[in-house]
């Protein structure tokens, strides 16, 4: 038999116009911060905006907003708490913030869980941090969320780039619209992620330099907004 | 009924004297470069060694090691092939170095087919490039190969931290011992990693400065050798 929650899933995100879902190939590129500054810059330019924490590896967008102890109020579901102008929402609610592993099954009922109970309100984007890669919880959401639009980070790093290929060639197969590329922690002029990117037909959405700032605001929003990676972040929300 | 092939996997270990997983808390911390790096740093040291690729997530060390033509022989099981010294084995010869992404149990399969399946020589180490984080994969190591050592590879940003501490919290509770953390592409001199690490009771295995010539010499093992990088993992190779 289905599972009943899968229908109410569809019918929780209709107040939502955009999903966007911040992907890597790989761990360690910057995803969160990526995600979290791309929620806060549309909150900035005027937009209804939830960010939704779904990278059960390593959820960390908590640590970053600063927003430890704010939790979730239970009323005929989930109502996302509102913080820094966004509704914002995290696994971390779920599983709490420990060393529980969530094994291969658990992930798919959390996300489905967490979907179906989760009331957002009506929003102009819904950002997604997903996990990094292409393992069981990307497949899932694929198919829980079906309008979903990717936005993949990545760094200059070869071994980096490698894993987005991949990750690229299976939205494609998937017929996943991808919004874009973003080159984030770069340290030299070289083009050759932008030109690899291009080649695949994807569009190049920005370069971010590397910015030593960043890991000093993390846990403070307006540190955050006031660093050249949330300036640089805020010109890639533009395009959108 | 109890899969045979897990009662095989301590026979095709048992030549093996010591068995360490380098693994993170999550992606993009050097994870692979450190197992690589620290696997040809004990060949140089005159040990007889492997290295075992089994992060499926972004499986790498055959691009770091530039022995991407290289295929394993079939005898009875698979024969690692001979590369720079060393005997290498990776997942990606079981799944290909494609977008098709395993789901869970084809995980767990795979891992154990490829542990039942490999014919180790005599070793004195044995090095395993983990999946990040504390996922399916890391449980079903730890359940099959018992006398496994964790060396855990961090970054100092406050993100990869807070990873480690749950790695570790995992692995205290699991009774595994961990040999030590290492703190990779360090910028700055703050002790803040080392002084809690030492604060969980858990070995500091040194610093290793942000190197940017580590990048260029991927896929060239003399280049990588030449690196300070690799200067700094042979000294904590002396360590393990």
């Amino acid at each position: 038999m289905a599972d009943p929650r899968i229908g109410i899933i569809s019918e929780r995100l209709k107040g939502i116009r955009s999903i966007i879902a911040v992907s890597s190939g790989k761990g360690g590129v910057g995803k969160s911060l990526v995600a979290s500054a791309l929620a806060l810059s549309l909150v900035k330019k005027g937009y209804r905006v939830g960010l939704f924490d779904l990278d059960f590896t390593s959820p960390s967008t908590h640590i970053i907003l600063g927003i430890e102890d704010v939790k979730p109020k239970e009323e005929k579901g989930i109502v996302p708490p509102r913080v820094h102008g966004l509704e914002y929402m995290s696994i971390v609610y779920y599983s709490g913030d420990y060393a529980s592993p969530l094994r291969g099954a658990d992930v798919s009922n959390a996300l489905i869980e967490l979907l179906s109970i989760t009331r957002w309100g009506n929003l102009d984007f819904l950002v997604l941090d997903m996990p990094p890669g292409i393992g069981d919880a990307t497949l899932d959401l694929i198919r829980l969320i079906k309008r979903v639009r990717f936005l993949i980070v990545t760094t200059p790093s070869r071994l980096a780039f490698e894993t987005v290929k991949k990750l690229a060639s299976l939205l494609e197969g998937l017929k996943i619209p991808v919004v874009g590329v973003v080159e984030n922690m770069k340290m030299s002029r070289h083009k050759s992620i932008r030109r690899q990117v291009e080649r695949m037909g994807t569009a190049f959405l920005g370069e971010i330099p590397y910015d030593t700032e960043v890991e000093e605001s993390i846990g403070n929003v307006d540190k955050l907004l006031g660093t050249t990676f949330a300036e640089k972040v805020e010109e890639i929300a533009s395009k959108i």
